[in-house]
């Protein structure tokens, strides 16, 4: 499928258990043109369906928005239960840019699919991330806190209006957040020593929250059947913390224990660009644009 | 276009001056279900056209065939001037593994397409560089030799028989060349220091004829408006000889002059994955498939 502009969607539902509903959900990315569902898992015990899909802009809100109904529809949130926190029938909906199109895209995006659930399926929506309103509502875990139960309360507070919409939840649809973020980069980085400690004290130094990175969250984690320990981390915006970046402050900062980078490891999908970067700063290339890919020319 | 296997194929034809035969032949590799045209030169002096295509294994060899034949209709090599040495209408054709396909998939395609130009339009063909039927046919100068005008002397020697059709070139298309080899990747490193003489020296230890990487050929090069000069390369099979090795050898014989690189180049169009090798070399990624590539999922 030729996609000149490409975003990424990962819409999160609040149905884990029924096959029949869940397959009404995908439907709703299956057959589009410009539309591609990916990828989706589904967790009993969350009662949670993960959705993975991309698209031109358009087309992409467009099903989106057309599965939020279609959820709506289906999902009773009064009897929703699951381990999982959530507020809506259709819970989340990040958009994440990927080809051709920028985080500023993401965001018109996010407010065009928030203005249509309202409109046309009467779900109030929450921005957040790079979306958001105001800076309480950035993040996603205080925006939903007091879930689907405690809305009704929490949305009548001045300071959670929502962004569209009346301020009272969808009497069994509840509130969705919708919103824009960067792609994420799953890399961890191992180091030869089976000592947590120094995998900790390096992740805490690499980490925003510590003084390091500014989109780099870390944790150390052991590798019991390696005997090593792992410097795992999620790059929150690979455009403006490289993987390059995270690898050499990690080797770095192991330096002072005099432990080794024995490798390192990318964790599902990751976007081109972040490891052609990598292949730009250590090869010190002059002036590269991505349409030299051979692969990127043909894909137009 | 969404390909699953994808093979390049570059045909070069003897026609750099009639737009309208150069158009028939392009017609050739358009409006194809599973081919695409992605670039064309075309040169008066020359007097020579070079396309590049790329497309699934069998739709690809179809359109090349069939190109074979218009331009063995529309070009007449009794009255062919140009100043590139050339034996036929369609002069070489070479496949390049792209995607999903291997270089011996690429060999059994050319060894597919030279039977056919011989059935299909009675035009003689000799396997060349990894489709070779022998050693003296691997290198593309010493097959051409003599050009169209001596040919039909030359295919009387029982060394010269070609691999597919009689021993005599067809009347008015001549002779073709078909064979497999892998992408070119046109890399450069620039050094600081404007002596020639130290680029010239350190092409000759990186390349093969001198003893160095086995797919590497090198040149000194002055950039006079910089006022610098760079090992400027080809490397002719990255899946052996990568961009990462290239650039650290010549750093490391840069040394021996006390010269540093300030910079390399890639030049025109890369195949994704070299520059992805390089990335998983100095990142020291284990366990890396192509398929974590965002994009690459997409395309399937």
């Amino acid at each position: 499928m030729a996609m000149n502009r490409m975003m990424e969607c990962v819409p999160n539902f609040s149905e884990g258990r029924d096959l029949q509903k869940i397959e009404k959900i995908l439907d709703c990315f299956r057959g589009r043109d410009g539309v591609k569902l990916l990828d989706y898992s589904r967790d009993e015990d969350h009662n949670r369906l993960v959705v993975t899909t991309v698209g031109e802009p358009e087309p992409l809100a467009d099903a989106v928005v057309d599965a939020m109904g279609t959820a709506a529809q289906l999902i009773d949130m009064t009897r929703h239960q699951g381990q999982h926190p959530r507020m809506g029938a259709t819970d989340v909906v990040p958009f994440i840019p990927v080809k051709n199109v920028t985080a500023e895209d993401a965001v018109a995006l996010s407010k065009e699919v928030g203005r249509r659930a309202w409109e046309e399926h009467g779900i109030p929506v929450f921005l957040y991330e790079k979306s958001a309103s105001a800076p309480n509502r950035e993040n996603l875990a205080s925006v939903r806190k007091g879930q689907f139960e405690g809305m009704a309360e929490k949305m009548k507070l001045p300071e959670w209006k929502p962004d569209f919409g009346e301020d009272a939840p969808h009497p069994t649809a509840g509130v969705t957040a919708v919103g824009a973020r960067m792609p994420l980069c799953a890399y961890n980085v191992n180091l030869a020593t089976s000592d947590l400690t120094i995998a900790d004290r390096i992740a805490k130094k690499v980490r925003h929250i510590g003084g390091g990175l500014r989109y780099c969250k870390a944790m150390g984690v052991a590798l019991a059947d390696r005997g090593i320990v792992q410097v795992s981390m999620n790059l929150t915006d690979y455009t403006k913390t490289s993987i390059y970046s995270a690898f050499e402050m990690v080797a770095m900062e192991a330096r002072r224990y005099g432990v080794n980078v024995v490798g390192s490891e990318v964790i599902g999908l990751v976007p081109q660009k972040a490891l052609i970067d990598c292949a730009e700063y250590y090869l010190q290339i002059e002036n590269f644009s991505m349409d030299q890919i051979l692969e990127n020319r043909i894909a137009e």
